[in-house]
């Protein structure tokens, strides 16, 4: 581990287990730890006594941009610290690690990638869904529902999505679920398509809900899907009724739906 | 960690260090370690004195057929032993992990899912390819090249996947890339369009080399695509030649191509 480095690494999912090894050793030596918002609690206690811990996270309102993380990386780097830069899941899938190291390496920062387990993988697997199976799915798609909004307008093009992968994995996409949906469905996918919410993966508050894409399209989840959430679209998000696996305090995280009296008819396929 | 249960868990893309610490737990403990061909050596001498390994790698032409994998899952965790079944990356991501954990749950026998590493996102991210990035990608579509025979025909529909995913990562799909290249052009990909083929990520034989989809598809490689390795095709491929980090012996892992007489021109623009 190097002095006026930056480590570019993944914290995983939730559950300070799902670090890697060399994560956890980070931590454990880093002089400074610049963290993102998902960031598990529970991960930042490993970090060693002295090191500081600095909150990057952006949320809608907040003054962190990332310039000035940038400059923060960039000015630690310099003096010589071990520098960690820690996201949520991996650095390099929705975390932006690929735009941070370009501005090291144009600053002559020396840096390190430290893949992690993403939480687009890891919830459908905490919630028991294998997202290839050999009989149900060979390809996996992994959008976002967020876009930037220096982009303009949104890359994903649903209606493709929909016949591309036998998998879909939306990361980010709780608020606008229902207009994917309906771009899903008119893409050619089932409205009884098995869609899965996993919400706060690898934590004591991990939840799993099953419903259709035309229930769920059509508002059938009976409160709000809350982020941190990972939606599974396919036929093997059905899979977590017979391998639910993760218990916490004893119990399964596979919620039943409360259905609204108006939705009950599509919801009892789900 | 539990006497009679089955952990079906993910050994990463190879380095011991990018194990989860939960796997490299479960590793210390185990009594039984039952591991696939993908599992890099370095990380079975992690496994305690006296662990029982079994190797169940699946070759062409070798027995192990998945029926003997699960009886001797059912067989060692009815012995009350903790038995790890160790698959290279991540479990669920075309390991099976989710038909083993099928069958154990038919079975009555206890298991865990332990999320790891996949390499169709660690083989990037050791190669300095940000699969997803603000300007250049939002999406990313994993597929494998390979498709069981059971299945009849292929289901990936490659000119869809063109269109779908800014960045696609191909999984064991060296052997019919020509094919599968020539698909995605019809598909509207540019034929310029830069691939990366990385092998042996996260290992002191790491390579990477840069391509177009055109030069790649005509056979434009100086040499084999060898498994295992991870293909790579979007812009943000090209970022490795900006992003490369990886050394090994102090070496850059990314190579230049040695063109082929008859192929200078394409391959010029890789």
């Amino acid at each position: 581990l190097s002095k006026g480095k930056v480590y570019i690494a993944g914290a995983g999912p939730g559950d300070p287990s799902l670090l890697t090894v060399k994560t956890a050793e980070l931590l454990r030596v880093a002089d400074v730890v610049i963290y993102d918002r998902l960031v598990d609690p529970e991960v930042l206690k490993i970090a060693r006594d002295g090191a500081r811990k600095i909150y990057a996270g952006k949320r809608a309102g907040e003054q962190w941009i990332q310039e000035e993380i940038n400059a923060l990386m960039l000015a630690e780097a310099k003096k010589g610290r071990v520098v960690l830069r820690l996201k949520g899941g991996d650095p390099m899938i929705f975390g932006r690690g690929g735009e941070e190291a370009e501005f090291l390496r144009l600053h002559g920062v020396d840096f390190e990638i430290v893949p992690g387990v993403t939480s687009a993988l890891a919830a459908p697997a905490m919630a028991g869904i294998p997202l290839t199976h050999r009989l149900l799915s060979s390809s996996l798609l992994i959008v976002t529902g967020q876009e930037a909004p220096s982009k303009g307008k949104r890359s994903v093009d649903w209606r493709l999505a929909a016949g591309a992968a036998d998998t879909l994995v939306i990361l980010m996409g709780a608020g606008n679920f229902p207009e994917v949906a309906a771009e899903l469905i008119s893409g050619g996918l089932s409205s009884k398509t098995p869609v899965a919410v996993v919400e706060w993966a690898a934590t004591p508050r991990q939840r799993t809900r099953l419903f259709t894409l035309g229930a769920l399209g059509m508002g059938g989840a009976d409160d709000e899907i809350a982020p941190p959430s990972v939606i599974v679209v396919g036929r093997v998000a059905s899979l977590a009724k017979k391998l639910d696996w993760f218990r916490v305090d004893g119990k399964t995280t596979l919620k039943k739906n409360k259905t609204r009296p108006r939705r009950a008819r599509a919801d009892r396929s789900s």
